[in-house]
């Protein structure tokens, strides 16, 4: 199960090549880099928060009824949720023994370790919220941003962090990509949040509107309940049957909704790309990293 | 929802005093005072193996469907099923904060983590094996004690050897105390098993026969499909509706089963036995040790 969902098998365990990204294991590797460490080094930490990353797909896949993953059918709808949960379990137990192979000294080990734990503890309480918030009638937008932060922010400023500890870094460094990676992971999902009524369905993989006609509480939602659309929104999500989707993007259009969530998005670029500047970061993998972040922070908008 | 698995509230967050026995945590502790170690520096190690402990049962009740633990509603009853999976990952997470608090040099820290992690997926393991059974038309004797040794071995097997690493042990000491707990997990599950037959309700807190009525593949049912009741067994499993438990329990009689499975925990007790006396602990962590394991081995046979 571990094996299928990191794309290396199909269902019947024949080789496949069906891998995510590695968005953050790249992360962690430019970061160890850039904070003056030889990436081969955080490789193992690379790999721990891709694990990690993978636990919390599975178990939000099951927890979200999201029958796909990546194109293909999801543990859960292959194997059933309850196997699907111990996939997840094994996933979290192997990333914990990922990390423990870096070749760094005990002290250094330890101190990744509790890093990866922390922000392990803080995205599933990330995700508590996400599944509370679909019952709330009313969430602000900062409570979101909470939300977000620890679902997804705190996984990606791990991801810097655990880069710049294995590097050796001091804690004043290591609290900077701390927070870097944390900006960047909120903004990264706000951009995923404003692609999932915008974007176009062949660049996201997803159908346009599809977080509408699940009735997501995304952000661009929370936006228009606080707007002159929220009428219209909070009858639409209130209904028993679903309104068209083209009628609720319409209604947010006309309320501003698209420009208010593209002007929080730009904020956050602002604010992320102002912190690694100010992280100074000299070499080669420094400016990789500012330009990585460049890219997350604008693409598709 | 940690909180209230854990005992400490009720669903309401109203403080409340229904903790498990702790049996893993006194292990530890134990396993740590008996390798020469002040059961003090053992007590982050005892809240680690205990949370872990409670972070598979929130798990294992989803997977079951089982709408009770320790006579009160299980997590999922009171905050459904994807709530539940995120108590469970929480309580993974804060099982390996918790061993991270342990005053003792980083080197043994990492040890112990080490330790923590592969109990944790073999665990897991022996969840995904257990699982698979049901679906099995046959499973062996042997085929199912290491399913056992894994789901409920491993933990056992750790919360000794955890004692002894923190105690600063070396390797061949926490592999006597690995063996021993591992030992003890399988015949406690035997136990468990026998228990779940031929228990008395009022001791066990569950309806004798109870696992017959969940077709449940414990060791006495698979003692039974090979031998001279097995016949009567399997078509009972495979009926459509309820044979009544008590038909299928004088089979298993009738076909010495009982006897059979007592035969199988007494060879367990004996091993058990010899693991500790082999150990040579003196102290008198040693013989409560020694104490405790003899009396989980024995207990309501």
């Amino acid at each position: 199960m571990a094996r299928y969902h990191l794309g290396w098998e199909d269902e019947r365990g024949n080789p496949s090549d069906a891998g995510g990204k590695g968005l953050r294991a790249g992360l962690c590797l430019l970061a160890c880099e850039a904070a003056g460490g030889d990436w081969k080094i955080a490789m193992p930490a690379a790999a721990a928060v891709e694990l990690v990353h993978s636990f919390s797909l599975v178990h939000d896949d099951i927890q979200d009824r999201d029958r796909e993953r990546h194109h293909r059918p999801a543990v859960w709808t292959v194997w059933g949720e309850a196997q699907a949960i111990n996939a997840g379990d094994a996933l979290l137990a192997l990333a914990r023994l990922a990390l423990a192979g870096a070749s760094v000294p005990s002290k250094t080990l330890v101190r990744a370790g509790r890093c990866l734990d922390e922000a392990t503890l803080e995205m599933v309480e990330g995700q508590v919220l996400d599944l509370e918030f679909e019952n709330c009638d009313y969430v602000s937008v900062d409570e979101y941003l909470d939300m977000v932060g620890r679902k997804t922010g705190a996984l990606f400023a791990c991801s810097l962090s655990l880069g710049a500890i294995v590097a050796g870094a001091g804690d004043q460094r290591v609290g900077q990509f701390d927070r870097l990676g944390r900006r960047l992971g909120v903004a990264f999902q706000v951009r995923d949040d404003v692609l999932g009524i915008w974007g176009e369905a062949e660049k996201t993989g997803k159908p346009a509107g599809a977080d509408l006609q699940r009735r997501k509480k995304s952000l661009p939602v929370l936006v228009a309940l606080g707007g002159s659309a929220g009428e219209f929104v909070r009858e639409a999500y209130g209904a028993p049957e679903d309104v068209p989707v083209e009628l609720v993007v319409a209604a947010m259009e006309r309320g501003g909704v698209g420009d208010e969530c593209r002007r929080i998005g730009e904020g956050m670029r602002r604010e992320g790309l102002e912190l690694i500047a100010a992280m100074d970061l000299r070499n080669d993998a420094g400016r990789e990293l500012a330009e990585a972040v460049g890219f997350l922070l604008e693409r598709d908008y």
